[in-house]
């Protein structure tokens, strides 16, 4: 067994000394993820596809009415359609007639996001791209009459620097393939050479995306089922992305929150401690489904304050947040979403120096007072203060500072004052309100800053 | 002629004597309007019907579609449906499968209305309910297949003591009744009697409304064609609500802004000045449509300053405000308006007291600082202040205080320090934002105020 | 009672010397039937309407589903639509995408028929002209976006010599005015005045119809109800149409089988002895449904021997044949159809003769061989032998003929052998069937031929 | 080259020697056929996909329209649909709601059917069984909800003695893995191994069908490509329908009308000479499609002279019949086409002795009088004399007679009258056609028949 680990170890120093990635995860966790992915810290997400059509429940409707027969589900089908109707059946009512992929690119620049990710191809199989792999369940051959994985990749490059990522789900829910291979146990190994992995070939060669967001991997293994380890030696080595493309984890039993350019380990993942490898939060602004719900009420939505927190919590820790927004069946990202968005790109505005391209400090959350979260960039750290404080102000038991130090605050032009504390740290106080340009949350910027040795690991 | 008018005004004494009103302005013009209307200040309006089908324009579409010919609409039919598609076929795909009438009660009771305006029918000529003179063209018949009106009317009143009215057009787009009488220029008389005013009587003795709110009459006399005087008489003599129901002004030419009991004189109606007789201002969250358009912008929603800045205009000048928000052909009313509502109501919450069962003050907006609106009540005088001011706080040049007068801020526990201003008015210090509940825009809360000499008519 | 009688008698024949007619059924009653309907004896008739679209049952769908709630047609839709459909929302999918007017017209010429008669409006109340009584609820607001009366009345009239009539039902299944008036036990007399006549004065104008073919008013009296007789002073006095309009009996509970240009009595009327007053057998193809229906079998069809013999008695009797076949919703008239009208066609290009024009004889079923019927023209009597008979030929017990009497049959040149019968008539031998053109049935002729004594009434 | 092929032929005897088919058509062309093939002589062919649903034009629908783009096509589709709509968006309204097998199965035998070749997968691809390799392109997946085949199978073989047999297109009009091998010229070899090969073992475990009737073939060779060779020294050896089941030649551009159990070198193939090999002519009701089409006009129609002369000529030839209809896309096989049938079963139940089980007989067509088509069976001689002859009856040049011989005609109970001819052969004088029930075409039956030598080959 040591000999394997050993021999295995000395084969990746073999290739990486020939500048060549095998196919193990020895050799492929020796890869630099490449340095814009965790600059870029924010992302969208957009899950869109047949499930946009019922657009209920969530993206998982043709799993739960179908193989969980969950009620709800069922009963909204009895109500609403015709007995025979089928899954299937809905893909000839995704129109897409609304969809202007100028206008979402536009929107998610002004948003701040850094790099989208969309749904290319979810569990239920239907592909947004023309993919000969899923004849006529692609949004070329039914539905919309359209490549939208291309229309949108084209919109995004052409009008800003967001980067174009792909999520693409290995395993499909009634693929008969799949399910053959499932009934083997996974002995019988035909579904992903015959689809899952020759997809992903397509999405490379056909839109150079600058992420693989790989999904569906939990039920084998990434080396004698999925053959991940091979596509990604591949996508390393040879792809004509292989300078700039990041991946995730998901792609093998084996792989989650192990191996990867960056790690999701499970969704709405927000450790809320540092992490020693890259991560990201993926999450949604509707906080019970991914796809788009008309049922979805207001008090479903994740509000500012959520997502400024989450925001903080994500960076503090070394990890990305990939915020999701689903797209309706017309084709639409609908008002509240593009409110969230917005109003994130409103914050990110005045506080994306605390973001972008920032490092998780030494501290990640202050020990005195809870609902403060560190990042530091270009020698300054700053702290992320979800809650405005008291008339006192607020007391930083985590930063230590030369007395002459001064303190501001992005979004406020005058310096901020501030005292020693008693305890130790230091005690800032807050502005007028009413001056200040930011919502939500604050980011207080020291440009001396040192970590009170306690808060030390 | 002098003879004649005298003759009516004679007629109308004697029949107000009679407690009796007659079919002349001159008599229904001296009916006092109901107590609880002025009070209510603050109602929802609700555009619902089968242009919330095609969703894209506004209310309008069957007309600028067929009549107008404008080219977005003629374009957005081509693209989307076959080329016989007409617009009547719209009214099957009107489904309302997430109509949920208790939940929208709910709202409206959470956005702080206290009524709320269905349009039951619209120019279109579809009715909410199952009117016999909309036969195969109302929501009972064809789509829907349910009373919506009644739904709504029982769901409003069961769980909330919401105030019920219904929004009815008189004239139909295209209805072919209408279009003969109009092309005799009117010297024909059968649509009303066939058709507005029997549709009336089912409306008044199927929901008892609150409020009929009228519409459409802008082509034709009250008297000589529609009937509305003699349909106003037994509505406020011997109809089964004629001691709370509350009409509008639009019954004909002559009655726009000049009889019924509030005017609306026109959409979006907003004098900016007291008003001698009781009035309205219908407007919309998306400032484009009042009927629910899918290709609405973010930017299209008028915001929360919008919203109460019309509020405090309207209220000040002794208006109230009819604020629209158009559901969705599957019965929704989407995340973004319940946003704008709940918000609303979370502002009513706390300076509700400025505005229910207020009276304009003596002065409406101050002349000295723009953006401030004066209401009265039991012996108070609130100055709504729709910017938060600098420092040194607000002058309000039309306000005198006593030296030892209070001065409060609704949403804020303390008194305001004030003083008395250099040119006269006085000028109140705003406290630190941070602690201040209210939003977007804020109540000063004055026991003991004048109004300034100058300031008077 | 008898001077009443009198006096209608009297007023009757004042108007007729007046050259004018009474709304009484004895001056209606004195109106000569405009002579071309005798002559045409052979008429099509078509049920198409909003039925043509779920297409199953029959014609009646609505009410057999909704009224009767019968569970085939319950079953149907439970099967086949979501749960809230109603049949109005069928309308929008009466697409008649094929319907080729010219092409109507010629298969029409083709049959031999004379007249055709189209179900302008059935039960369901939906009009096949864009009539001003049925806003949304014709052919031109929804569905065929088409006035299907005036084209094919165009199409017939342009490429045929063929009359057409009109269909029309006076009362209507659900409409509301109509329930309303029901309700009332006809006390109320609403609809007729609002919709019924209305719409029969649209037609007489817009189309010019030369029959107009009543149905619906088995339910209320003529003239305390239906306003019937009104109606038809006016048409036969001072219509476009009066000098050759032609009308049947339903035009009220007392009209039926009693009052009209021509009886009609019941659906499928072939009382197989004389008449004394002009009448039609109308009946259908399709011996289930007047209406398209997708579940017809070919036993469900009549035979061309079954179509024969219906109208070899119906011409014997004195009737005219109005037969029934039902189009699609998409506009066709399906081959089997076709078949059956081409064959009619096919058999009066041989034997018309003695059918159009011809006059009932003297007898009208030989009483000595079952199945045939006699009819006669221009002094030749003509016996339709609906059984080719045994090699000995056919005895005629009803016919005595001088012995140098020639006996030709139609479709066969030669003369055919006859001798005198042993107990009374003749018998006839008929020819080689290899050498006849008729099919199904034959016509003898008899240019001398006397009715035997016994036989007479 | 000699010795190759003598060298095949020397692997074929040793492997028909050790009972065995090797994948060669030396080999396979050993094999004799089932003999209830030939015996069967007139079989169903039934064209049913997603190409019902448009129903027009033919069962070529998305090829002309989208590659042809035949401007018929295209304006049907610019008409009735918008303009985004895909062919595949059709599937989902393929809803055989009306489909009864036992209904279909009981109308095959009273046709006189003794197979029926169904259409399990037609160029489209679309699979009428729930494929695993037509993934949502397959009747249980979208559209109908289930098992075509499956469910045909089953009624067929339940209530009669019918043949089961399975149409398959191996190519695919749009299939992306298709047009790539196509793209290549076939020198990738993806498609067979990858879609039709797999799909022909399904049917055959799944429905162990009497026949495979392959299609579509002729654009690529049969080993380099279709693997068809393996396939079938599979089905011949080792399936578990190999002791019954026939196939027919389209297996490749090197089989068609030279290999497979029976030949049809083309649609519609009719030589009208006696063949070597056992032959089928497949041909249509509906002359112009195999598929229904909605546009389909009576004279359209075969009639039934021209089927029976179909019939006559293509069993004296030593073919067999296969007759094609078309159902639609709500699961009827309509009136037309099912009198067709009944009379087609009229038919051969009078005259199915000349066919079934019948062989050809050394002359084909009499030489003297045309539209005359001998067989022969059990030691008699049939003519099937198409046209009823003239009094004098019918002279067959080919048949010799012994003067006592007994000339009978089937549906006739007396023997007929005969003579020898003048110039060789005999004349046969036909008896009163009033007596005869067979129609359409009329079989005499010789005991003693001799073919007249100058007519021999």
């Amino acid at each position: 067994m040591r000999a394997v680990t050993l021999c295995a170890a000395l084969a990746a120093l073999v290739a990486v000394a020939a500048g060549r990635y095998e196919p193990t995860w020895d050799s492929l966790d020796t890869r630099p993820i490449p340095g814009w992915y965790d600059e870029a810290k924010f992302g969208i997400f957009l899950h869109w596809g047949v499930y946009s059509v019922p657009s209920f429940g969530d993206e998982w409707f043709w799993e739960y009415w179908q193989e969980q027969k969950w009620p709800q589900y069922v009963e909204f089908m009895e109500k609403n359609y015709r007995p025979n109707f089928t899954y299937p059946d809905f893909a000839s009512q995704f129109t897409a007639e609304f969809f202007d992929p100028a206008q979402w690119a536009d929107l998610f620049k002004a948003a701040g996001a850094k790099y989208v990710v969309l749904t290319t191809k979810h569990h239920e199989g239907f592909t947004l791209w023309p993919s000969k792999y899923a004849w006529n369940w692609n949004a070329k051959d039914v539905g919309p009459n359209r490549d939208l994985v291309g229309d949108l990749a084209a919109a995004v490059r052409n009008r800003t620097d967001i980067r174009f990522g792909v999520y693409h789900s290995l395993f499909e829910f009634f693929n008969p393939i799949w399910l053959s291979d499932k009934a083997s146990n996974f002995t019988q190994v035909t579904f992903p050479a015959a689809k899952s992995i020759p997809e992903l070939y397509e999405l490379v060669y056909g839109y150079e995306p600058d992420i693989i967001w790989s999904d569906g991997s939990s039920q084998a293994p990434s080396s004698d089922y999925w053959g991940s380890k091979d596509f990604l030696a591949w996508l390393y080595n040879d792809s004509p992305i292989k300078d700039r493309v990041v991946t995730n984890d998901r792609w093998g039993t084996d792989a989650g929150c192990a191996h990867g350019d960056f790690f999701t380990c499970h969704d709405r993942y927000n450790p809320g401690v540092l992490q020693k490898h890259k991560w990201e939060n993926c999450m949604t602004v509707d906080r019970y489904s991914w796809g788009y719900r008309r049922e979805a009420k207001l008090a479903d939505m994740l509000t500012m304050d959520d997502l400024t927190k989450e925001l903080a919590e994500t960076i503090s820790c070394g990890g990305n947040l990939l915020l999701n927004v689903g797209p309706t069946h017309d084709g639409r990202i609908v008002p509240i979403f593009e409110e969230r968005l917005r109003q994130m790109g409103e914050w990110l505005g005045i506080n994306g120096e605390a973001i972008y391209s920032s490092k998780p400090w030494t501290v990640q959350n202050d020990t005195t007072t809870s609902g403060v979260w560190y990042t530091q960039r270009d020698g300054s750290v700053y702290a992320i203060v979800l809650d405005w404080p008291a008339a006192d102000g607020v007391v930083l038991g985590s930063v230590e500072l030369p007395a002459d130090a001064k303190v501001a605050m992005l979004g406020y032009t005058e310096p901020l004052q501030w005292t020693q504390a008693a305890k130790g740290g230091v005690q800032v106080k807050f502005p007028d309100l009413a001056k200040v340009s930011s919502r939500w949350a604050w980011v207080l910027k020291f440009d001396d800053a040192q970590s009170v040795e306690s808060n030390r690991l």
